[in-house]
């Protein structure tokens, strides 16, 4: 077979990632300053203490460390191998489809068990939980997906996973529910009895139908509870970011042995920012060492939570409720209210603030688009490659298209890289509501934002 | 890292097989004779014609052909790329949690697109179709995963696809057709208008749910009736079986490259029979050649549906209104109504003509279980290996979860392996029954089975 016809890029066990790459130990050659987290009361810098109430030591260390290369322990390894390596492919059909002179190709980290980049993180958060001595890890969940990574996660390592998931969630998407129970997981409707958060709301409004800001409350409230309970976050912080690091070490690799020379464009979705990061950083690795020029990199945001596009970037909290340290951020306003679309994983108010920096210092790029228009672009990609991404990824293949009909217009034979980071079959409501012609397209109002924005507070 | 941490062994594309093993050359040398299939009304053996009005040309020859090896034209071998090889896992979590000595290695089919084993059959029957002048092909499906996987596979060659799904699963298993839709299919809830298959039972009974022998004869009646429509089988018939070998031929690298030795046990679920023997034949190739020594081979199918177990190896009829050729398989008479089990496809009455010979000549054996014993095997095998079984393959994980129990009291490291041939991501449904206490053990009454059976003709 010529290598003109290969379609996966593969890589042996042997070729795990053996370490994390770190980005803050690199920030200074960036040229990029990542602000201090603060008190929310004091306006005053947040130590470690801070995290410590519900984060075990060594991932604190992991979030606030400078260490360049973070070994990844060999147990946490050895759950790794159940996915990874993930697949590198190149989109043939596609490009032929587009009548693109481009060569496109996507890292796939539907594979994993839960089918998606999520367990990437929620496998070492477990494993540094269970070695710090904790046995029950919280954690809230929409949709379900970062839920099903960290109780699968969990049951690696015999801890309880106690999941509260918003209650209209739980009402009306039950299989990722019982994903998580089939992983032991104990999951809990949103607004509960258990916390004092929840009996507070319910006391108020016992119809409510939950929320994400809610369930975080409860979860979090749990874990300051108890010295054995502590909290897991499925993105945004710097630890989660690090974890995921293994995504691009792999693709940096397998580009080689597709023997595709450098990327001209890296394409990923948005919405806390651990997955574009942990497809991404490593490009950034290599540029600092010299070894490689930096390629474009272009985040893709719904139009619907446009946070890098159209959000500031300031100090904010990361809930609604101000009880997180503040980070400065591209944010919407810590009580934006998303509206409705289909992707679920994209609908945060804020960003991870080394995301944000990175885009402040004009080292990365940001777009958006409403969600029509990205599952038209899925639709094509799955007549196409067979394989059916999330509506998250999805906007990481329509910007991937986009980057695509921008070398067919230009003659140029460009590569572009992009990570479709899940699939999507606990989406097909999305994909039928697209079909049948019922969805909207939102792009959010310049007014809803200002409005939203002015809750932003005043930091000095 | 020791060959004692790896979990998948994995193939390059260049190992991709390039000829598909046909059994029917090697039936003699087994000692193994296939009874002719029968006219339905003459009772005479039937010859390529009575195929050719619903088949292409190339699979009516493959269907009755004994040449060993029928080559893999290229552009299928490039659309398999999209997923194959697949992988092959050793279980290490669940050899510990079962503390037995065996070592279980399974084949895991469910990195294909449509989440099963089926594109292996679906696309090579697509790409015939099309280089034969066929423009569109039709087919039935209860659940819709063999519906999808000819969606998909009708998609990479350019041919219309029409599924006949059964009503009942059309409105109440909707995500499973917008996943053909989205395919480019056209789905159409069964009994329909727009055959007269469909009309008669209509005019009977306009509230009907719709049987999957009822979507059988209409998507038969539409491919009779035109020149440039064919129909497509998923199961049960030997080019089929001819497909799947991909399969069996890939765990024999595996099982080298892992250095396993020669397997002691193979585990399969039958429904048809197709993924069980794409499994195993490569096996029954190499026992032939003087190369092994025949492992025992072991086929595992629902109490509820006790084909191979209970059923008579006669002449029967492959679908309810008796308009399909007769051919001698094992089968619980073609009136068989099964019971509602959660594993839509290992309900079939009858079984594939080859695999039904094997069992009737000694070759390989039959058991079967209960699907509450199947689901609890699954939910320990998902905490332990992370990937979830769809049902059907769980019959397979609760028969390689019984041999390695008889390893652990034989106090023996015996080699078993599995095909695990799908997940079980459409399934959950199922698996919320089985977790709320609300799945029933059928095990069928032998007065019923006697009764089903009285309707298999006396074929003299």
């Amino acid at each position: 077979m010529s290598n003109d016809q290969q379609t996966k890029y593969l890589l042996s066990e042997a070729e795990l990632p053996t370490h994390w790459y770190n980005l803050n130990a690199d920030l200074g050659a960036l040229g990029v300053e990542l602000a201090p987290v603060l008190n929310p009361e004091t306006h005053e810098p947040a130590g470690a203490g801070a995290l410590e109430a519900i984060f075990p030591e060594p991932l604190v260390q992991q979030e606030m460390g400078t260490e360049r290369h973070v070994a990844i322990p060999e147990a946490v390894r050895d759950v790794y191998r159940l996915w990874r390596p993930t697949p590198l492919y190149r989109a043939r059909r596609w490009e032929e489809k587009l009548g693109t002179p481009a060569k496109i190709f996507y890292k796939y980290e539907g594979v994993s068990p839960t089918g998606s980049h999520k367990p990437n993180t929620s496998v070492p958060q477990a494993y540094f939980n269970a070695e710090s001595g904790t046995t029950r890890l919280t954690t809230e969940t929409g949709a379900g997906q970062w839920g099903s990574a960290l109780s699968f996660a969990a049951q690696m390592y015999d801890l309880d996973c106690e999941v509260y998931m918003v209650r209209i969630s739980y009402e009306q998407k039950p299989y990722r529910r019982v994903m998580m129970e089939t992983w032991g997981a104990t999951v809990t409707p949103s607004p509960s009895e258990k916390t004092q958060a929840g009996r507070d709301v319910l006391a108020d409004d016992p119809d409510t139908s939950g929320s994400l800001g809610i369930a975080i409350s409860e979860a979090v409230e749990r874990a300051a509870q108890d010295e054995a309970t502590k909290y897991a976050l499925g993105s945004v912080l710097n630890h989660v970011l690090l974890h995921q690091t293994v995504i691009g070490q792999e693709v940096t690799k397998q580009l080689a042995q597709a023997g595709a020379g450098e990327p001209d464009v890296l394409v990923g979705c948005t919405g806390g920012g651990s997955n574009f990061a942990g497809f991404f950083y490593p490009f950034l690795e290599r540029h600092v060492d010299g070894d490689a020029p930096l390629p474009r990199i272009v985040a893709v945001e719904p139009t619907a939570t446009p946070t890098l596009t159209k959000g500031h970037f300031e100090y904010d909290f990361g809930d609604t409720a101000r009880m997180t340290p503040m980070m400065k951020m591209h944010t919407l306003g810590h009580d934006f209210v998303p509206p409705p679309i289909h992707s679920g994983g994209l609908r945060y108010h804020g960003m991870s603030p080394q995301i944000s920096a990175l885009l402040d210092a004009g080292i990365i790029e940001a777009t958006s688009t409403p969600q029509i228009p990205m599952f038209e672009s899925c639709e094509e990609f799955v007549r196409c490659e067979g394989l059916l991404p999330a509506p998250e990824a999805g906007h990481a293949v329509w910007g991937a298209r986009n980057e695509a009909l921008t070398a067919r217009e230009a003659g140029e034979e460009r590569t572009i890289v992009f990570n479709l980071c899940g699939h999507g079959h606990f989406d097909l409501s999305a994909y039928e509501g697209f079909r049948a012609g019922e969805l909207e397209d939102f792009a959010l109002p310049e007014d809803e934002i200002e409005e939203s924005l002015a809750a932003v507070p005043d930091v000095a």
